[in-house]
C-alpha cells in the first residue's frame, strides 16, 4: 500500500507543510526570497532550524536546490512544480489572514497582472458554473 | 500598533493554524467530528495535547465550546464564522494533497450538494471575470 493512498489528502499535505517555518519559507519562495542568508534575515530563524527545514522541503519535492554562483559555490531554493502548486493554499491563507487580522488595509495584496485588480479565491462547481459557498459543500468518501 | 497590522497576513494565519494538530482538528470540525473523545479516537492524539490545542483554537476564535448535553455536562467544539472561513484553505490543501499524494482516487472528494460534481478552487479576477493562473498573479505591497 502506498503511503497516503488511504489517508486523507489534507493529512498528507499537512505532513509536508504543516509547520510554521515551512509555510513561511514557502511564502518567501513565492515572494522571490530564495537564498539561505536572505531567508534567515527575513524570518529571524536559527541557522540549524532553517537548514533542517530546507533539507526536508527539498526531500519532499516542493523546493529544489540550484546553484546560482560557482566561486564560491552558492545555492538558492526554488519552487518545483509541486511547490508552485501550493499557491492556492497560500492565497487562501493570506485572504483569511487579511480578513480576520489585517485591521487596516491588508499589507500585501495579490492582484491580476493585467489590470491590478485584487484577486478572489472561489470554490466553483464546473458543472453548474456557479460559485459554491461553504453551506453547499458536501464531502464524499471514496469507497 | 495592533498586532498583525504590519505583519504579512500569511504569517498571522500561520501563527493561528500552522501546526499539524490544529489543522487536523479543524479538518475534523468541517467533517462533523466535534466531540473530545471522537476527535481523540480519530486522530490518535494524546489527551493533554488535544486539550491544549482545543483551548488555543477556542482562544483565537476559530472554534467555540458549546454544551451538547447537561447530565453529565459535555461539550463539543464548533466552527465559528472565523473558523468556517478557513474552508478555502482546507480545500486548497486537500486539492494539493489529492494531486500530489493520492496515487489512486482521492480518498475524500468535496462536491457541490446540488449535483455531486467535484468542486474546483479558482483564483479569479472579478474585474476581467477570468480564472488567473499563478504566472499572472502579482503581489502589491500596501504603502
Amino acid at each position: 500500500m502506498t503511503p497516503g493512498a488511504h489517508q486523507c489528502s489534507i493529512e498528507s499535505a499537512v505532513d509536508v507543510i504543516g509547520d510554521r517555518w515551512s509555510l513561511l519559507i514557502l511564502r518567501n519562495a513565492f515572494r522571490g526570497v530564495r537564498r539561505f542568508s536572505e531567508i534567515q534575515d527575513d524570518l529571524g530563524i536559527a541557522k540549524n532550524l532553517l537548514a533542517s527545514r530546507l533539507r526536508r522541503l527539498v526531500a519532499v519535492g516542493v523546493l529544489s536546490k540550484v546553484p546560482y554562483q560557482t566561486s564560491p559555490l552558492r545555492y538558492e531554493y526554488r519552487l518545483t512544480p509541486m511547490g508552485a502548486d501550493l499557491s492556492a493554499t497560500l492565497i487562501a491563507l493570506m485572504r483569511w489572514g487579511d480578513h480576520w487580522y489585517a485591521h487596516d488595509d491588508p499589507p500585501t495584496v495579490l492582484v491580476h497582472d493585467a489590470c491590478s485588480t485584487p484577486l478572489e479565491l472561489a470554490t466553483r462547481c464546473p458543472q453548474c458554473d456557479v460559485v459554491v459557498t461553504p453551506g453547499h459543500i458536501r464531502s464524499r468518501n471514496h469507497s
